[in-house]
């Protein structure tokens, strides 16, 4: 019963879930995977700015909640893919809008940044 | 233009938002100013865990960007009250969701856990 469990309680699981998930690099992982399934290396390039470690253990805590599988291909070299499951792309939904109030919403922010900026320093 | 920016590359400003919002402090006092304004103490009850310097650099995040609203009252001692912007109540909304996932989805996400755990210890 979802209606036991709140993320305002510091010692609720749903907590421990939604600091994972809460996170940009979830939300630019998941986003990439949800619209097909890539490889380390792709993910890499298609995500700026992330760090090989931070992929890694992006990926392996992703994998770990059943939201990415890892698949390995017997390839020379071994090829390794990641894809999306179900449960993953049903959080991918909820995190794209929020990668998209962040592009939609910039210039609004970035407005009410400067004018607090020039009210404190003045 | 919406559609100029992009979390997925590195040096843009709504990268830099997504990694401001995408977090688990913001949902969680956006989610209690939601619902109505709070006193700095108020919110530090009701957000479960908050240390007094997270709930004010949030805070001040959050004013700053125009999403919470600051106003002392000259009672003694003051009064301070915050309170969210219609430009945070859009946040909001989105951040629910993500808050409503991990609540609804938490079991599924510790069967998962465990069953990884229990392959990877094979």
């Amino acid at each position: 019963m979802a209606t036991e469990w709140s993320t305002f309680a510091e010692f609720c699981p749903s907590r421990t879930v939604l600091d994972c998930i809460a996170e940009k690099w979830v939300a630019l992982v998941l986003g990439r995977l949800a619209q097909r399934p890539h490889r380390f290396n792709e993910l890499r390039r298609d995500v700026g700015g992330i760090s090989q470690k931070m992929l890694s253990q992006t990926l392996k805590s992703l994998e770990r909640k059943g939201l990415v599988t890892r698949r390995a291909f017997a390839t020379v070299p071994v090829t390794v893919e990641y894809s999306i499951t179900p449960l993953g792309q049903t959080l991918a939904n909820v995190l794209d809008q929020v990668r998209g109030w962040a592009e939609t919403n910039i210039e609004q922010v970035e407005a009410a940044e400067r004018a607090y900026d020039e009210r404190v320093t003045e």
